[in-house]
C-alpha cells in the first residue's frame, strides 16, 4: 500500500525536543534540553486533597461531557486573573479553556490560515507552534530577532510582501528559545504595524506569571482596543504541565470560529483538572505558589549564569532571562554547532541546537538553547562545565 | 476589524447536538437528544480511590509532559483489548492514545486529506466527524445506508468518481445516528472496495464494547490484511466521557504522520486520566463492569422501544438496536420534520432532526435520532409518550 499522505503532514518531522524528552528517561543524561517545569513545583499534595474532593461532591460533572468552552468557573478564574495581573479583557473579547497552551496556537492557525497562507514569525521561534502552522499547511515567514525583539523594518518588509499574512507569532516575554523579553516601545510598534495591515496578532504567554527579576512590562493584548490580538496562556508551567489545561483569550468573532474547531478536536479539555485548576487557582496558595516557582527559577537561572560566567569562554554569547525557563548561546564564528551538540551529548549533556527552532528549517544555526528548569542544582553546575570544557578547546 | 476567516471554518457552524447539550441544563426538558453515557454509569468510587493512589505513588509520571504517543501501560492494555476481543492488530500496525474519540477521526483526516480531498462517508453519520472533516477543508460524498450498511454500490461509483478520495468513513457496529449494524458480508465488500481503489477505511467503533443483543460480527480492522484500516475507539462509553480518552490503532506509516499531527494540537493526552483508565482496563472490575453498562443498555433501550411499540403510529418506522447508545425513527412521508421537532421540544422533548447527520448539509430529512443512555426510566416512558401523541395527530 502506498500511503498518499497530505501536503501538509507529509514532510513534517517530529519536534526535536519531544524526540530528545523520550532519550531523558536515562538518568545519566544531564537533561538541559527539555522544556519541563521542575518536579518540585507541582503542589501535588493540593491536587490529590482536591480530585478526592470533587469525585466526592461533583463526580457527574468531572466524569460526564462537559461544554466546548469550558468549565464556567475556570473561565470565570482565567478571565479575573487576565483583567487583574495583565489588563487583559475588553467587552469583545471572549476566553476559552484549551488542551494546553498548544491547542490554542494550533486552533488560532487552523480558524485563520487556507493552506498556503502566511503566518509571519519571530526567528527563531517555538518549534511547537512552527510545527502547528506546518501542519495546517500555512506557510511561515521568519523575522529576525534582535535582543529587544523582532527587527521591527523587517516585520514591516514581510507584512507588505505578503498580502495573504494572518497573523503575526509572538512570544514577548521570557520568548522560547531566546529567554529574551520584547521591549514595550517594539510591544507597541508591533501592535501599530498589525492594525495597518490588518493582521491579526497571536501573542504566546505561557511564561508570563513567571519573571523573577525586572520590571513587568504591559502584554500587547493589554493594548488591544482595535480587536486584533489573540491571546494564548497556560497551566503547564504554573500547575501542572501534565493535566495540558491552556485558554485563550481572542475576539469574540474570531473566538466563535475556534470554539467550532476545538469541538471537532476533542470535544473540550478534561473536567477533572479543569475543576482542580479552578479551584487551585482561586485559592489562597495560588499567589504564593507562583511566587515560590519565581524564587526557584531566579535561583537556578542564577546558579547557571554564575557557573556560566566563571567556565564558558569570552567569546560564547548568551542571554540573561528576566523569567521564563531558557536561555540562549551563541557559539563564536566559526564553530561548527553540530558537532558541539554531538560531543556535548557524548558527554551526556543534552542541549536543543538552534535550527530546530528556525523558521526556515534548512537554515544553519550557530546558537543553542538551555534550560534551567529540568536539571538538579548539581546537575547545573556539572553539566556547565562539561559545556564549558568542550566550549573552551 | 474586518476578519478574513479561513475558508474551511468560515461557514462551519458549532454541532447541533453540542448546542442542544447547552440546554440540557434545564431540568424539565426531556433529553432524547443527547449522546451522554448513563450517569450511573461511571466507576467513580474506583476513579477516586486510584486518583488518590496514583497521586501518593507516582505524581511526578502524572502531573509532568508525557510522550505523545500515549501512557505506555495503557498503550499496552489498548492493544491487549483489541486483540483479545476484536482480533486487531497486526505487526504493521500501531496505537496512540487520542483526547477522546473524536481526535483520532480528526487526526486521520489531517493527516491524508488536503484541502478539497474527498471523504466518502455513510450518510447520515455522525456529525462530529463530519464538521472534523470540513474543518480540514475535505469535501464529503455520502453514500446512503441500508438496513445492513451502506449501499455497495453506491460505495463503488463514489470511489469511481472521486479519484482524490483519501479515506471511507465507516461506523459499522451500532452506528450513530442510525442504531444499525453493518453485515458481515457488507463490510468485506467494503474492505474489498477500498483496496481496489487503494483508499484507507476509518473504521469507527465507539460503541464496539457495547453489545447487548445479537452475535459479534468481526470489525473491519480484524480483516485488515493490506494496512488499509484506520480503527477509532474510545473510553468515552464505557469509563468516562470526560476524560476525554480515546486510542486509534493504524498501520504504521500512517500513524507516525498522526503522532506527529498530535504532538502540535495538544503534545499528549492528561496524564493523571489515562493512568487511571489504564488501572480500570486492567483490573478485574472491568469485564464485570462492561457487562454491567450492557445490562443497563439493554433495560433502557428495551423500555424505549417497548413504550414506542405502544405509543408510536404504525406508520412510523425506527431501528432495534443491537447495542450502542442511538435509534432512528422516520416519519411517514408528508409528515414535516423541523414541524415536528419544534413540537417536541414545546412539549420539553428534544430530539435531534436527522438533518444535522446529513453529508449534504442542505439535504432534507425526515427522520430524527432518539437517545436512550442518558434520561431516566421515567423520562423514557413520559418523553415517548408525549412523542406518541404529538406523532399521532
Amino acid at each position: 500500500m502506498e500511503y498518499r499522505i497530505s501536503d501538509k503532514l507529509k514532510n513534517l518531522k517530529p519536534s526535536a525536543i519531544r524526540e530528545i524528552f523520550k532519550s531523558l528517561t536515562n538518568p545519566e543524561i544531564i537533561a538541559f534540553a527539555a522544556g519541563n517545569p521542575a518536579a518540585e513545583s507541582f503542589p501535588t499534595e493540593y491536587i490529590q486533597k482536591k480530585c478526592a474532593e470533587i469525585l466526592e461532591t461533583a463526580p457527574i460533572t468531572a466524569l460526564q461531557y462537559g461544554i466546548t468552552e469550558g468549565y464556567p468557573a475556570l473561565r470565570t478564574a482565567v478571565k479575573a486573573r487576565l483583567k487583574d495581573a495583565f489588563g487583559i479583557g475588553r467587552d469583545f473579547d471572549e476566553t476559552i479553556i484549551t488542551s494546553g497552551g498548544q491547542q490554542g496556537l494550533e486552533l488560532t492557525c487552523k480558524v485563520m490560515c487556507n493552506e498556503g497562507d502566511v503566518i509571519i514569525s519571530e526567528n527563531p521561534s517555538f518549534i511547537g507552534a512552527l510545527n502547528a502552522y506546518r501542519s495546517n499547511g500555512a506557510k511561515i515567514v521568519g523575522v529576525d530577532m534582535e535582543d529587544d525583539g523582532m527587527n521591527i523594518e523587517l516585520l514591516e518588509k514581510a507584512l507588505k510582501e505578503n498580502p495573504n499574512a494572518k497573523l503575526i507569532y509572538t512570544i514577548p516575554t521570557f520568548h522560547n528559545p531566546m529567554g529574551i523579553t520584547t521591549s514595550y516601545e517594539k510591544r507597541k510598534q508591533i501592535y501599530a504595524l498589525a492594525k495597518k495591515y490588518g493582521v491579526l496578532i497571536l501573542e504566546d504567554n505561557p511564561y508570563g506569571e513567571l519573571r523573577f527579576s525586572g520590571e513587568e512590562i504591559p502584554t500587547i493584548k493589554s493594548m488591544d482596543e482595535d480587536g486584533i490580538v489573540c491571546y494564548s496562556g497556560s497551566y503547564s508551567k504554573v500547575l501542572s504541565s501534565g493535566m495540558r489545561i491552556g485558554f485563550l483569550c481572542a475576539p469574540a468573532s474570531v473566538m466563535a470560529k475556534i470554539v467550532v474547531a476545538k469541538q471537532v478536536e476533542d470535544v473540550h479539555t478534561n473536567n477533572l483538572c479543569q475543576m482542580v485548576c479552578e479551584s487551585f487557582v482561586t485559592s489562597d496558595e495560588y499567589l504564593p505558589h507562583l511566587d515560590k516557582i519565581r524564587d526557584l527559577y531566579r535561583r537556578k537561572c542564577g546558579l547557571m549564569l554564575d557557573a556560566m560566567d566563571k567556565h564558558f569562554p569570552k567569546n560564547v554569547k548568551y542571554t540573561r532571562p528576566e523569567g521564563g525557563l531558557f536561555l540562549w548561546c551563541t557559539l563564536p564564528e566559526g564553530r561548527d554547532l553540530t558537532e558541539f551538540v554531538a560531543e556535548a551529548l557524548a558527554n551526556k549533556v543534552a542541549v536543543v541546537p538552534g535550527t530546530a527552532f528556525n523558521c526556515d528549517t534548512l537554515a544553519p544555526s550557530n546558537s543553542f538553547r538551555l534550560n534551567y528548569s529540568t536539571p538538579s542544582d548539581e546537575q547545573i553546575l556539572r553539566g556547565i562545565e562539561i559545556l564549558g570544557k568542550i566550549l573552551s578547546k
